[in-house]
């Protein structure tokens, strides 16, 4: 499939210039470009790489001097990032997953089905299910009895859906993630151990009585907004009583743990491998980056911004940025990461003070 | 299905006030209930929302005067979350797999299957695998030859039991879960630079001659003890000779990852993203948060708590809290982060310190 | 299946001593080796079980007498971790996946399928896919469109390998890994929160404007060489315009988190759940403990050793060895370590000398 660059450009909102009507099959970085392709080089670094490849035609940073760098045409952006946006999703022909619905699927007579939707080898859906209009059901996907899927939505290869999980319109969901777990919540019939851990902040002496964990069944399910994206493998618990929940234009990137009762707003970005315990609450806009850790029955305002692998013990009031093991301000952890390099020579510092002023060695 | 007041004290052990023979169909949170449905008042946040909400019935800590809040039947109970567990063990109709072996599963015909036992489509089961009575096998789920699953297990959706893995009775599996993959276990001809890290402590300079991979191939197996609950997604490695074993009643999270070797003892609980490394033997009762993380061949008592986060390089005394990275005893822990808190302005301190004894500047 | 001593010794390239026709059928340890099995008594530890158990030969550690331990025959090996490759690689009668296409396997006519290989039920397989000579594919796998799968490749069940994705000879795919799924990339219109945070390094104040994240899609792919282990439930992102690397040899285990772009070395071993963001080059034989994190576009040079849960947010130097959160040199965190135990008690040796000298108390 071949777009002009006119085309393209219109597409993105930016300004064509040279020979628009040139046509290109794909994108690629500049120096292995064919003479076919698209080069993306609205960075500095990437603009040396014309020469070496065979490119006509380039998506360039507003400003820069196309016609010096022996192009025939360009398009010029003024924010890279967002017309990569656009260029990406006009060139992406979309999973491929056959229209109608393949004969190995089990559906539940009950279930109902949207116009449109497209279901894979091996599918299985639930009694009273419902599938929004044209959405795309992977192979080996599930989805548990009384789901209910969105119009336009994805859903890749081996996802699970849960019993009575309720997903958004136009949701993606890569491989393998599971919607629908259960909670992680379990009682003893007397006090813990982790009880009176979190109690005495460490101090107690712990029992070591014996203790056998009750399960606390999950009774609630999960419902997810529109425009949600779930990463691979990554994993949603269901509500105890109420459901946990993901709200509208929320991104989640791979291997997430999100637990039971979780609240988290609109609009928010929540990388790899990011962990939150029960109960949490989060607001809008709220970017966690790689590995966060949450505590259970925390509230994270709105805008919080927290730095890959910062493990948050505490509630956060909104608009703050954060990083660090617990989480502080993002710039005084910078301040704290720097003492800390310098501690071991501080250390020898304080020794020859103490020794100079009380007469003594160091005797901690 | 609805329950009488009356019958769902019963089932908790629990005394019933008022109208006992009300009935009601669900669990609800006191601001959104239903007439039909039962209040959870447990906690004093939650008394305030029976008002707004229109239960007439409601579960309250022992001592509530139940009648004041305008309620015509009351449970009172001594032990919220442990009330939870009866309230929702009694409520739950249980994961939805339907009697008998789907008409699609492949099921060897060595492979033994209890009584009672529900299979899902697309199950497959391998040669010479035993299912336990009552066993509920969901969609998509593999069962390895040689497996044995005990009676009245649940296992969801997509998960794998490996060739050769024993699992116990009443045992929970969440969808995705992996048990048996193999061990992370691999070894260079000569001494490979992780080798020389570890012996120097970072010291030794690390030769960059080049070195190979080879696979230390995992012939053990996975054996789970009875009452164990696997999370979503996560994942069990085999043991290299012998089996990576799981105890009695010991539940696991979502996402947690045990490496090949690893003995947990019973009763344990294993919080969210987990990771032990290889050959780590864990004792008793343990309860490790969320995204602990476990070097390998080191061994944790019994009784041991870590917060979550918590990074344990070195073995482990039982009944040790534990907190930070690396982990250290949580109420040292927490003096240390008090201390990094106030680091940066000690710093300047100890510079001023530093010029007003010896009349010089900090060279540190 | 059994084998002689003899044997076994010449598959290891190790010397074999006294009654070297025995004939064993397994591997054990020594406690709890029967008679007609293969001890394995490498280190000190080890030897002793000898006694306890009923083997009459063993694998010992090259020096050991071991005609003083009661033993018929012997095989001794000077590197005993790779003798117990050796050792498990000649014993494994690897994974069970019946020769031949399963009947239910659901496989596009214009796929091409090699030699050998074997395909097991429910498994799928896209247009123009390839699959090399004698690879095996276990259940319920998913291999895209135009896939490429190298020649004696093991993907067990479960696995997801997408569209256009490329994997080399001999590769292991643990259960459940996702390979090919999006990248987690998006965009603002205008500037983010979190572009602000970054540039600020914390400081400026977060504007509440809403913001909605516009996806950029992935059109590259993923390219994994020759010899590479993917651990079980692990997820790798294709790229955006080019294809995300992982270089031959190179291991990864389980729930390894690899973002769209990252490009990885050969030899490379990748412990269980580290978590690379994306665009990072990661070099040739670099080790990443357990829980390591790596911040988006960064290099890691060749050789580099991070202990586990190093978290690295900039770029590392070839051969360094690293260690802590956030990372620097092992040896220097050593010393940080040591110093941060001793920090609460040197801040009251501040406070004093503060006093002392400046005749007030410590106002930080």
């Amino acid at each position: 499939m071949s777009h002009t660059i006119k085309e393209i450009a219109a597409a993105l909102g930016a300004e064509a210039f040279g020979a628009v009507d040139l046509e290109v099959t794909s994108l690629a970085e500049p120096t292995v470009a064919g003479a076919d392709q698209l080069a993306l080089a609205m960075s500095e670094k990437f603009i040396d790489g014309l020469a070496e490849g065979q490119a006509r035609a380039a998506v360039l940073s507003a400003g820069t001097d196309w016609q010096a760098l022996g192009l025939q045409a360009a398009i010029l952006v003024s924010r890279p990032r967002y017309a990569l946006a656009g260029l990406t999703t006009a060139m992406d022909a979309g999973p491929h997953i056959a229209p109608g619905h393949h004969a190995t699927a089990v559906i539940d007579p009950s279930a109902e089905i949207g116009d449109g939707a497209a279901i894979g080898p091996f599918v299985v859906i639930g009694a009273g299910a419902k599938l929004g209009a044209n959405a795309k059901i992977a192979e080996h996907v599930s989805i548990g009895a009384g789901a209910v899927i969105g119009d336009d939505a994805v859903i890749h290869s081996g996802a699970r859906v849960g019993a009575r999980v309720s997903v958004g319109d136009r949701v993606f969901i890569q491989p393998g993630a599971v919607i629908g777990g259960d909670g992680f919540s379990f009682v003893t019939p007397e006090k813990s151990t982790v009880e009176t851990a979190r109690e005495s902040l460490g101090k107690a002496d712990v029992t070591t009585d014996a203790q056998s964990w009750t399960r606390i069944h999950s009774l609630g399910s999960v419902t997810i907004g529109d425009d949600v994206e779930i990463g691979a493998n990554s994993a949603i618990d269901r509500g105890t009583i109420s459901n946990t929940e993901i709200g509208d234009g929320t991104k989640l990137d791979n291997l997430v743990h999100i637990g039971h009762n979780v609240r988290i707003g609109r609009d928010c970005l929540i990388c790899g491998q990011v962990g939150s315990a029960g109960s949490v609450v989060i607001g809008d806009r709220v970017v966690l980056g790689g590995q966060c850790g949450l505590s259970d029955n925390i509230t994270i305002g709105n805008d919080v911004v927290a730095a890959g692998a910062t493990k948050i013990y505490s509630n956060v009031p909104a608009g703050r940025m954060l990083m660090g093991a617990p989480a502080v301000k993002m710039d005084t952890q910078v301040e704290i990461y720097k003492a800390m390099r310098r501690l071991p020579r501080v250390m020898k510092t304080v020794d020859a003070l103490q020794k100079a002023v009380f007469k003594r060695d160091q005797n901690d």
